[in-house]
């Protein structure tokens, strides 16, 4: 296979996570390695940085800041949700992109986030080769969600699961030291997949989790979960319930949805948040006992002082596989993951087409899930335990995380 | 000083918190090693548990469960919030008291709290001298709200801290990846006092945490942050605040109380939380930006998997300290710190008599404040960031904590 000569653009999508940025570093580092691939630029906010040529240059930046990233949550380059419309519908987007991809000799192009991304990526990819534009278009996946369809699981998501469970197992304890009851509503992340929700069962299983956990995949009966919480209370005046933001109820509402309207984005997401609030509120009437609803919020994808160290190894490799593919003629794939069938774990890396990824999602399993609908299983546990192994790596100053800090030097003609 | 000899009581009072627990193991480890300390027992749910007789051996727990308490948190014998009123007004519960100590030859008595619980040690200490029981009482401080007079800072306080700075700098990253502005409002406990909401500002100083702060001991205007917000967002797009859960507006009320009414527990402390929810719904109405409001909640007390390592030794050593002052022969005090007046941290004990805390809150001194009232000066830093340093020190198992588990052999006669 050729070695494409040429330069490279990297670009950040979606919803950040606490190794996004290791992806990054592995993309950057394997890149700057290589003699067919010369100038590595970095868009700022994604796609929406390329159509402004505004991108960074990443031969400009220190190895170590670099090397930090593994260690920095969020999105060191910016990200964005802008929606690329079809080719056909909208083609003035993509003629700009092919402008500047030409412009700046762009052969090599990695986006790195969740289906929507992988869509963009995919749509991008697509119009290139209509046009005859040789460019190897890589997607590295990202999402905390782990919703990613073919993939075994996602950079990410082991991280999040990790505070999620560890913080899950903190707050049970904390709300059990008093001498009277006490109800915990813990809201989770998690649009339409209970993968994140899912992650307290780890918390369950050492013995310091919720008693009560409700996925997306099931529908959500206010009055069955209110009927659960009251057996539970009654016995042992201590309950904790997981709940994703994205439970619905049968008529298909989110439940911040059941007493107001919530805020929609550029793909017709909605707003999340609340959940534990409204369920906390409704808990307290019903039950008229103590409660209180945590929202995780931020904090579950940020915490890269608790990331798991497989993630942040796996996400990096995601990065350097994505390269290495590309410069070994790859195009229009996402890097993918997967384990062995049987035995103890052990990172395997697979190409998946990215029309195979693009807008698709994946759900918890239903046989993963208890028959009520109201816990998660062992099959469940034993797949996501071995992603949040490790400790984070990450350096410290003064006993706070020490980011990496970037110059973020102008290499576009940034019209913006 | 004769070595008084007889049994010891230990307890645990008011909110838990990261390192409460390693402060019970300094009393543990310490009493076991005493020759004139007989049995050891752990109060279930502090006060409350002597009143029932509902108290647990010690001597049977493995030293390697009392030594993993350095790593649990909240309260392995549970805590209470039950109030005791003034003597002659109310001398049953300190007849029983004194009935329950003389039953069980308790002759040294710990109590691990805040300025309530040390309110409760004063109590009972004068009840017994007066009554001519001989029993050396002996406070051991905790809060996470640092509001302990005289004491120059109490353990519980670092390890919050240290979650609090840590989560604002990573919630800060993360709030700032999109194209678009966004601010952030967190909320941070403290009824009255706001060291732990100044901790925040840790985080400033590393330039990733809120532009601006407040804090309990100013009146909370709330046009007045409304413009504070409004002219930075101006700027930048990008606005991270700080703010504790206590502030009150001019007519001393809490935020949440201005949308509707909070409970009252038995101390009359008005139930907290909601302060963040109610704000960025005002800056979101007012300034139309997108705005998302984060309640630290239980969170910030019991995240031990990020404890500062040396606020788990002054736990411990609080602990230990105690155990020391009562062989002594001291009594009516409370164990306290202290640091050198100028050069470099260095943990120093001081003894403190209880009448001197008890039911005394230590407010963050007016010239640790700016002069607009909304962030904290470098002194406030000096202080705090020597009490954050050193990693926690906790078992892990699968990659998450091993917390201690207690077998709780009942040693009492218990009537409830």
């Amino acid at each position: 296979m050729s070695a494409l000569k040429g330069n490279v653009m990297f670009g950040q999508s979606g919803g950040p996570s606490a190794v996004i940025n290791s992806s990054a570093a592995g993309v950057f580092t394997e890149a700057l390695k290589s003699d067919a691939m010369k100038n590595v630029y970095g868009a700022q906010h994604g796609i929406v940085g390329i159509l402004h040529e505004d991108f960074i240059d990443i031969r400009k930046e220190s190895p170590d800041e670099i090397a930090r990233l593994r260690g920095t949550p969020a999105s060191i380059l910016g990200s964005c949700r802008y929606k690329l419309e079809d080719a056909d519908k909208n083609p003035a987007d993509y003629e700009r992109l092919l402008e500047v991809f030409k412009k700046y000799d762009i052969r090599y192009f990695f986006y790195n986030g969740g289906n929507d991304s992988m869509d963009t990526c995919d749509k991008v990819s697509k119009y290139l080769q209509r046009a005859g534009y040789e460019c190897r278009v890589v997607g590295v996946p990202k999402t905390i969600d782990n919703d990613l369809a073919v993939t075994d699981h996602t950079p990410g998501y082991g991280s999040a699961a990790k505070f999620v469970a560890t913080t899950a197992m903190e707050v049970y304890l904390d709300s059990r030291v008093y001498d009277r009851g006490m109800v915990i509503v813990l809201e989770v992340m998690g649009r339409h997949a209970g993968w994140l929700t899912a992650a307290t069962a780890l918390a369950s299983a050492k013995g310091f989790g919720p008693e009560l956990i409700y996925l997306p995949e099931m529908p959500f009966h206010v009055d069955q979960m209110l009927n659960d919480v009251e057996r539970l209370y009654t016995r042992s005046q201590n309950v904790m319930i997981a709940v994703s933001e994205g439970v619905r109820t049968p008529d298909g509402k989110i439940i911040p949805e059941s007493i107001g309207t919530v805020e929609v984005d550029a793909f017709g997401h909605k707003q999340m948040g609340g959940t534990a609030s409204v369920l906390a509120g409704r808990i307290g009437q019903e039950l008229g006992c103590k409660v209180r609803g945590i929202e995780l919020s931020l904090l579950q994808r940020s915490a890269s002082h608790i990331a798991s160290g497989i993630d942040i190894d796996e996400a990096f490799l995601a990065g350097q596989e994505a390269v290495r593919a590309a410069l070994a003629g790859k195009t229009d794939v996402m890097v993918g993951f997967e384990r062995p069938a049987s035995g103890p774990y052990k990172t395997g890396i697979r190409l998946i087409p990215l029309e195979q990824v693009a807008n698709l999602e994946k759900m918890v399993p239903r046989a993963w899930i208890n028959e009520a609908g109201n816990h998660v299983l062992n099959p469940f546990i034993e797949y996501a335990l071995p992603l949040i192994q490790g400790e984070p790596q990450q350096d410290k100053e003064d006993s706070l995380p020490r980011f990496a800090r970037f110059k973020k030097i102008q290499a576009g003609n940034r019209d913006i």
